[in-house]
């Protein structure tokens, strides 16, 4: 297809398409003659990651390349690409190295994935940029004094783990390993917000039942 | 306890509490003589729900301050009190009134509240921001041509309503009415890394097993 048609069918403006080339966060397409050029369903397909990352996770322009690198990686297995790409994402605040309180946090961050039998993230530990996250949110639970015990940590991971088996399904209807890798990425930002806002009316149901007069 | 016990035992630097009493963020103490004043065990607890706001949350001080000034408003019940502080916290972006896929998006949604029976949702609908949000998120996949059937988004609200069991649990370990609201909003603030990294981590696992070479 050509640009006109990119861009009807994935509802992205040619301007847009243009940028996202010269920022080489789109390959570029099969030239034809020295002004058109030859798009296929794989622009198609990456042009929506790309608006998966850029518009609804608000990455920088520079990380949602880094994403992408990672993802496209030939070198490495369909699994490794898959854990790079998500490790690419952005993760939040980094725990501070002389904090007492990531101190503590870390090893009960150890201590729940022992209990969960998450072998990655243990054998992985610090060099998981999610690792770093929880040991960050669970230093700053404790900083602030607010209740972090293991059993409550450990529901938690339990739900996580629930959702990751039928995120994973989702992944898995999807048939090549390169979309596989763009599916991942993309409905791992894409779900965050589904998942916070439902847990936020879950609150207000629990609390409604709980606390109304 | 003076502005310097105050400052120690919270962690909080006295120029950055001296900002919070101007920005009305953290309540005047008791004036004692006319350069010093007392403070209570409430500066404490209201220093650590504010530093979780601007800190961890990252919202900006009119944002903090709306929300301080819902948990406040003592012409509410201990419940109304709750979600409107949980409210005034920011939600991400807003559907849009025009888009077909924000309008089949909300029909989506209306049936998760449905099924789940979630009666606070259903009543309250559009006016809850949660509701709109998860009304945006799920018009984001349907834009971009991501799978959200409805029980795929099923499975999100089970394990949400799971987790708001746990998560209340938390807030009823605090004794008096007050202390809950600060626990509701701070909670769900503080907690909302945790659940994004667990379930990262989680899909990792899942991944590996599943693709693992």
């Amino acid at each position: 297809m050509r640009l006109a048609e990119l861009s009807e069918r994935s509802g992205v403006p040619t301007a847009t398409i243009k940028y996202y080339l010269r920022e080489r966060l789109l390959p570029p397409g099969e030239r034809i003659t020295a002004t058109t050029s030859e798009y296929g369903e794989e622009h198609l397909r990456r042009l929506r990651l790309v608006r998966s990352l850029i518009q609804v996770g608000r990455m920088p322009v520079a990380t949602a390349r880094e994403v992408l690198e990672a993802a496209e990686d030939e070198s490495l297995s369909q699994n490794t690409r898959m854990g790079a790409a998500v490790w690419a994402l952005p993760h939040g605040p980094e725990p501070d190295e002389d904090d007492p309180h990531a101190t503590r946090a870390r090893e009960q961050v150890d201590t729940v994935l022992r209990r969960m039998d998450w072998s990655y993230g243990q054998e992985l530990g610090d060099a998981s940029p999610a690792y770093r996250m929880l040991v960050a949110a669970i230093a700053s639970l404790d900083r602030l004094g607010y209740p972090h015990d293991t059993e409550h940590l450990l529901v938690h991971a339990r739900l996580a783990g629930e959702l990751a088996v039928a995120d994973l399904d989702l992944v898995e209807t999807y048939d090549t390993p390169p979309e596989r890798i763009e599916a991942v990425v993309a409905l791992t930002v894409l779900y965050e917000p589904v998942l916070l806002s439902l847990r936020r009316l879950a609150q207000t149901e629990e609390s409604g039942r709980r606390f109304a007069e």
